[in-house]
């Protein structure tokens, strides 16, 4: 690829680095679209500029789709909740007017036959979408050709790469992400931006290629906070979702069983964003580990490894020579899980909510790792999900903020989580760790 | 349709009802294909031969293929667990060499980019797939042009019309059905044949078309209990359910809050079954029904009502003008579903396993209505799902089995429910149930 020793990208200044997430907000291009002030195709025009003039880096799209885009934003209503929010869609989820290659070589330039629903609605709300971003093959861990916006030499994470590289980018302000194991969140803390990953089941998930139907789950990838609150209170019809300052937050940071992994940014991270609560008046205290977590990581493994070889039969049937050396090795490795311990999983889980209550007894937030560090260097490899695993299964809602960048430029974030269903009081208190950040930062 | 007055169909006899069911059963299909005594080319052919015979008055398929089939049939390896068996797919379950329309004229024509996992892995299996059957519109209430093969001028039942017809006729060994409120159970039922939804999740059901996320269902008709099992413990890898004859059987007969609503003819069915159980030695006693057993229905209604329309949400937008009137007010009625009642019905169900088991306390199996009476007269109205919502709101097995024929010589079934994830224990009470009731018959 000769990206070794390559330069960060021009359009990207080291020195201001939040600069690059500084577009117009999702809120303020549906407010400006509302009041008249902007047209959605203003907007949408811009954002084609954007891509432009930093796609060539940053390779963040699987299918640009500038026209069809442009003709949906002269349609829009300005009354519509979304008018003018321009929208990346994971290549792994359907769309009529778009091919959708679910990141592989053997669907390349499948049409669906319909919208998926989450993209149905967005539409219907007045979004715009400007394309298909790269997904790893399958939202697995065979990596596609984005590369990390803050830094080309390095990933941007997977399996949402080019979802999260187009909004550090600036190119979308909201793109679509899924994840089974650590596929918003990671990514999203390697690029810098916010990666939501709400309750299970809170964002509507057909249409979407499907790896393990016990674990999946559609997400938002935003600028910041408020953001991801803004198009999910309007695309799952939550308007509790306000991110209303919470009185009395009690933040646990909980450091889980392999918490040794963590690298010295993300330690600092944890230490910064903790730091940065206590000033704002938040609560924080240092959870418990119970001896019985690290149980759930065998029960991830199980899960996924029992579904996902399954869920891909027809491929492994039929497409096995199309896809690429590094699938077929990981579902040779999944498909090793035994019957056994899928079933012991299931039953541990019937109350998956009890057991998330369980760690988080006497806080309402938990303050975790993102990732192991900053973003590795390289595109082979698009990082690990170890800090993701057990809240996916458990099917809490997870956000991560971003806190702070290294030496080298590269972003690193925190991850908070909630108890199931607690979406509201989830992004209420990172939005105010993102506010308590940005007070921080003010004062240094 | 010109159907008033028509006589049953010439190869159905009433005074020999169990006849049309009477083809080879799927288990004896593999073995007999496994010792090379016959081959899967001839148990193919066999089977088109009746499809000839009997579908001009059951019209069961939506799409037949028979060259697909023999081409299959021909690679079928003689040692494969499901050697030589047929199968009728759903419509709305994806096929990547036959049409798949949803039953609807929305998407006639639909050619999927992939067979839906289920399909892959019952032909992985050697299982031979002669066609697709026909789904109510979306697998809702709007009929297809399905007649019970028992009397045309009744409905089979709905949404798994075809695939139950299919079987009742003896047009092929196995069918796969889905269901969200009682597309199974009911019209496996009104057909006389036996219908199976497992427990939630153990059948894959990926490429589906998705009513509702937290309810949809995979499930199987078979001509008998056995085959129920024996395909599913292939498909779905569960070797455990062997229908072997349970010591000490306790069977609780719950007749619900809505019991008032049964016809006389499924009362006496539910008499005769637990009259073939007690003469079988089994103990059979009367379950208490909790006085907030009825606030289930509301869940269900709640779940689904929020869920469908959503799912649907391309199809609202995009395909409104191709689907019926009757489509169309279901899903504005569904449409009317508070985001509070989803909200409540969620809160409710976080652990339905356990809910389910305080249905059950002290009994191994229930035994309850499977539907409201025999089909009902006419193709309009594909009957009532009273007596199936709760049990796949709960998620727990259910199966039905055939019990007795009204004068007018309509099948009848019964319902029996097991505990979330006991699928062995329930095949095997139905299983002692279909013999019991063949042994009472033998004796009158």
């Amino acid at each position: 690829m000769g990206v070794e020793g390559a330069k960060p990208p021009a359009f990207f200044e080291k020195s201001n680095a939040r600069r690059i997430n500084m577009t117009t907000r999702a809120r303020d291009v549906a407010a400006a679209v509302r009041a008249g002030r902007r047209t959605a195709e203003e907007f949408c025009r811009a954002q084609i500029a954007r891509c432009d003039e930093t796609d060539g880096d940053v390779r963040a799209w699987q299918h640009f789709a500038p026209e069809v885009a442009l003709a949906a934003a002269r349609d829009v209503r300005v009354d519509a909740p979304l008018a003018g929010v321009t929208f990346g869609v994971k290549d792994v989820i359907d769309t009529v007017d778009m091919p959708t290659g679910y990141g592989s070589a053997a669907y390349e330039g499948t049409r669906p036959p319909w919208d998926a629903p989450i993209v149905a609605l967005t539409r219907a709300a007045g979004g715009v979408v400007l394309g298909k971003t790269v997904s790893t093959e399958f939202a697995m861990s065979s990596p596609g050709k984005t590369r990390n916006p803050a830094n080309i030499e390095h990933t941007p994470g997977g399996s949402s790469s080019g979802s999260c590289a187009a909004v550090a980018a600036g190119m979308v302000h909201v793109a679509f992400g899924t994840q089974t194991s650590g596929s918003i969140i990671r990514p999203a803390s390697y690029c810098g931006v916010v990666g939501y990953k709400p309750s299970f089941g809170t964002l509507n998930r057909t249409g979407v290629k499907v790896l393990s139907d016990s674990l999946d789950t559609v997400g938002v990838i935003t600028a910041d906070v408020r953001d991801a609150a803004f198009v999910t209170a309007v695309l799952a019809e939550r308007p509790d979702l306000t991110c209303e300052r919470p009185a009395g937050l009690r933040v646990g940071i909980f450091q889980g069983s392999r918490c040794d992994q963590a690298l010295p940014e993300t330690n600092e991270a944890m230490r910064e964003a903790a730091r940065a609560l206590q000033q704002g008046g938040v609560s924080v205290r240092l959870m418990p580990v119970p001896a019985e977590f690290d149980a759930f990581y065998a029960h991830h493994d199980a899960v996924m490894g029992w579904e996902t070889p399954r869920s891909l039969a027809y491929e492994r049937a039929c497409l096995h020579d199309k896809m690429t050396d590094i699938t077929k090795a990981f579902l040779d490795q999944l498909a090793q899980t035994t019957r056994r311990g899928y079933a012991a999983a299931q039953v541990a889980l019937r109350n998956r909510a009890s057991a998330l209550n369980r760690l988080m007894e006497g806080c309402d937030v938990l303050l975790t790792a993102a990732a192991l560090g900053a973003a590795p260097r390289g595109l082979e490899y698009t990082g690990d999900p170890v800090f993701n695993k057990v809240w996916t299964l458990l099917h809490g809602p997870c956000v991560t903020v971003p806190v702070l960048r290294t030496e080298a430029g590269l972003p690193v974030g925190v991850q908070l989580v909630a108890r199931l269903g607690d979406d509201a009081g989830l992004l209420a208190a990172a939005a105010m760790l993102e506010d308590a950040l940005a007070n921080m930062r003010r004062k240094v």
